[in-house]
């Protein structure tokens, strides 16, 4: 039978060779149009895989995913922090790069992307997966903490099922990962930081799962986002500082956020936005400090500490078995002589603040219902002094 | 030194050459048996690796795996619905099947399993693998939504220790994985949907564990069964509709079922049958909605609604900081003018129920204690009005 | 492009051929200065993977990782228990070791461990990974039941970054895997058992993970340690007795240990030890039980029954949601005639305890708070029988 099993390095390019040093978006966009011209019975569309072994490649040009059953494998996710390297004086370092299955995404075909995966038509694609290499986004030019490069790691533009990516390394994207439109996504097991945001779902998503991820955005964007989203799952992760959120949900339904631990430099480690509804938040760990490290100290993301650290807009959500640390220099809570909140309901009915534990060196709310909210229930979540509640439907039991 | 790697489209099968394409169920046996041939000194059996590249397979004999530590690796789950391909017009599809290292289980052979995973004797066999390929079972004949064709995926037919299943694709198998006492299974990162049953475990299991799967079986069979089983672990699954049960354990103690996604639209997204005794169901996201794709409206699992969302039968189990969505247009609860049940105690002994949060369209009763129940212990999970108790042995406080 | 795959059983060791089965650290040693010669220039060091095909190799030297971005990868965990071999009459098995891609600890070079990983210089080692292979102690010679031989599967002996240990089978060595100063680590996917000691972190870590993994050290050490750990997130393992503990961590700030399984035959399934704050225990399975397999009754971890289940030492931390079940025959209890402790808080300010649910056949106390600990939480976790109050400073609530 013909080999479905390709290697960027022994690929050779019709017409032109092409190195996959040089350009290994061509060699991949030619491996691609090698599948499509062999796989043309619609019952017998296997897909291949595609191996990038441990090496330096520059991607020039996109690659346009739109064959289902599509690996894209490599051996390392090669991740090494540029944010350190930029920030430091590099002289007699080992090395200065990431490495691995390391992609350098550079782009000179106008396209911000390093792989598109798209397609017109039905049934959508399924089964696309991205495993175990690294797109490294070389630079933020100029200023290298502004998080900005306009670069895109991976962008699903159709929608799409049964996706997966699994063991990647990214660094330095402006946007790491952005995902049109998922049906039971699985992105595990990455390794995505220093990045301008993350995990970004748009347009809607069901039954999808973000878990045992390392993950950290810049403080530009968010670490994960989603929106119009029903069912997704995030769970052990482990999400570091500097996003704007670790986790936004706008207009989701029935997120599973729990069992993760989050670190944030800013007032808003969860965000639930819009209309969001009967959300649950389970058993994380929140540990709200200060920024320490030079290059962002005074950076920050234009919000008050009474926004909360988590925040809630919509009805029916529940918070419960969290911890949060919060521990802030008393001189640099905003706006000054202002008191940080824990979890502020903004809005919405019947939302739920139960069995939660927070500790912190200041006198803070732990929660705060909003004028308009309606029937919260709150309990074990610290006391009546700790309560903050300009609305007068709620139920409330302070902490024994 | 001889090597343990073999690659089916490589492999010659001795005597009458085989071709993968056409069975190869063959000539993995044919693989194994040359492994057994090659490996005979009880010191020294490593075992092997058999690939299967992306592509299109038909399997017609039953793959008999009885030696340890075997990887049987593909390079794509492959998974693709075939519920709604068959569900719809497909004419201009791109593509119809699943794909990736695809195997048509289409055994000839008259046995039911694609593979068999068995040996007598001493010790249990270890370490088998399964690996990221595609078990299609092809149709479920002149009705394509009935889940019945008599299809087993994988089945462990003896006791086993530390088997792996990872990252397969498995749709429109009867039973996807049927697993006979496995002692530390490790069921991870799989896409198993459209089955009639997705995991089962029978005769007992302990220190098991089935975590970061996507899972939804049909309506003839459970999503994930376990009997007789100590020390289960359940953990960061997104669970689709349509099993029986999402979760199904019976005669069976200390199991964590903690941090998943379970959707249904049946009664029963959670049964504890039996003599089920200290599980703990924690932190889970339960919704719990209607059918409203056409080919399964009306279908249901013959429970009514007082059955519960989470039903419990045994002693000392425990229920905490779940959010439960139930939303049924009230015309469709059953039976007519009934109240549907979130938490049932059915029988027990110290069963625990607090800190949950339940929204529903409906005024249900969040907790249903039945007679017989004894030193139940509820609380933070409703008002007093929505407590149905049958018993007087309990302790109750509503949520404020 | 030159690859930088390497296969040991390909590799030619430059001067001296070297057989992988007679020793595969100096054919990994060897491959690694081949990298280190091709691969100068510090802005394009990709590393390489090194692949150990299924095999039994003696591994008499000690491989030293001195490089960023290497993977070592096999096919096959190769897990078998060697405890019940070493305690059973072996005649007729069909196998009695280890396998996958096996490799025997046996140095003859002086050193104790398998694997070191270690630089000195910047920046951190980051991105190294080992995937999928066996490490075997081999035996804990004239007792086999002893966990002692000195062995050490992979230490990390210089602070690294973004590492990976997946899908590891190690067995009967001394310390599984000892990592000093990692950030970002990822312990996830592993089967270790049966070493005196599974997984230390030493010397300080952040933001480090350990999840998805089946866990059990002998009763000389500990399953999982940590020390001077920020951030550690330890989720979704099922964790086997026979450690000292199963998860023990001294002087560690904001761990989430939530959503695992952890059997013990000692006391102290979890302790936080010195100056530990702000950790959250939830979600957790726990089952004490008592021993029974013949070789190990007797062998304890010296500690009483009042010692707790969960002992914490330290400020701040939080425990909900979890499930105890401790079944000890009375005449087992220690001391004669004491009385067991589930959760004891042996000092610090402001530890929560909430939301528990305790089962035992015994009368015991569900909640210790020692003598000097100050505004401790105690709520919904036993009746005011079973709480244990040697202070004053707590607030109180039993369980309805």
């Amino acid at each position: 039978m013909e080999s479905n099993v390709y290697d960027v390095t022994d690929w050779k390019t019709p017409g032109k060779p092409i190195d996959p040093q040089d350009d290994i978006g061509a060699v991949i966009n030619s491996i691609i149009a090698d599948i499509k011209q062999r796989q043309t019975n619609p019952a017998d569309k296997p897909g291949a895989v595609i191996y990038i072994p441990p090496g330096t490649y520059s991607l020039k040009t996109r690659v346009v995913v739109d064959v289902s059953f599509l690996t894209i494998r490599g051996s390392g996710h090669g991740f090494s922090s540029l944010s350190i390297r930029y920030n430091s004086n590099t002289a007699g370092w080992h090395e200065i790069n990431p490495g691995g299955s390391h992609i350098r995404v550079e782009n000179t075909d106008g396209n911000s992307e390093a792989f598109i995966v798209s397609r017109s038509g039905n049934p959508r694609l399924s089964s696309v997966a991205f495993e175990n290499f690294c797109l490294d986004g070389v630079s933020f030019g100029s200023n290298q903490n502004s998080y900005r490069n306009g670069k895109v790691g991976i962008r699903f533009a159709t929608d799409n099922d049964s996706a997966r990516v699994r063991g990647m390394g990214m660094v330095y994207l402006e946007q790491a990962l952005l995902i049109q439109g998922p049906d039971a996504l699985d992105v595990s097991g990455n390794f995505i930081a220093e990045c301008g945001t993350c995990v970004m779902i748009i347009g809607g998503s069901q039954a999808s799962k973000i878990s045992d991820n390392h993950l950290g955005a810049g403080p530009v964007g968010f670490t994960i986002f989603a929106e119009n989203s029903n069912g997704l799952l995030i769970t052990g992760n482990n999400i570091f500082p500097r996003g704007i959120d670790s986790v936004h949900i706008k207009n989701s339904y029935r997120s599973n956020i729990s069992s993760n631990r989050l670190q944030s430099f800013y007032p808003g480690s969860i965000t639930l936005e819009g209309n969001c509804k009967e959300n649950l938040i389970s058993s994380n760990m929140f540990e709200r400090q200060v920024e320490t490290y030079g290059p962002f100290i005074g950076v920050g993301n234009g919000l008050d500490d009474d926004f909360g650290v988590v925040q809630v807009n919509g009805d029916g959500n529940t918070i419960t078995s969290n911890h949060v640390t919060l521990i802030i220099p008393p001189d640099q809570v905003k706006p000054a002589n202002g008191t940080a909140a824990i979890f502020r309901i903004k809005n919405g009915d019947q939302n739920l603040v139960g069995a939660n534990h927070i500790i912190s060196n200041l006198a803070v709310h732990t929660v705060v219902l909003d004028a308009g909210t309606t029937n919260s229930h709150v309990f074990d979540s610290g006391t009546a002094a700790q309560l903050l509640a300009n609305s007068s439907s709620y139920g409330f039991r302070p902490t024994p």
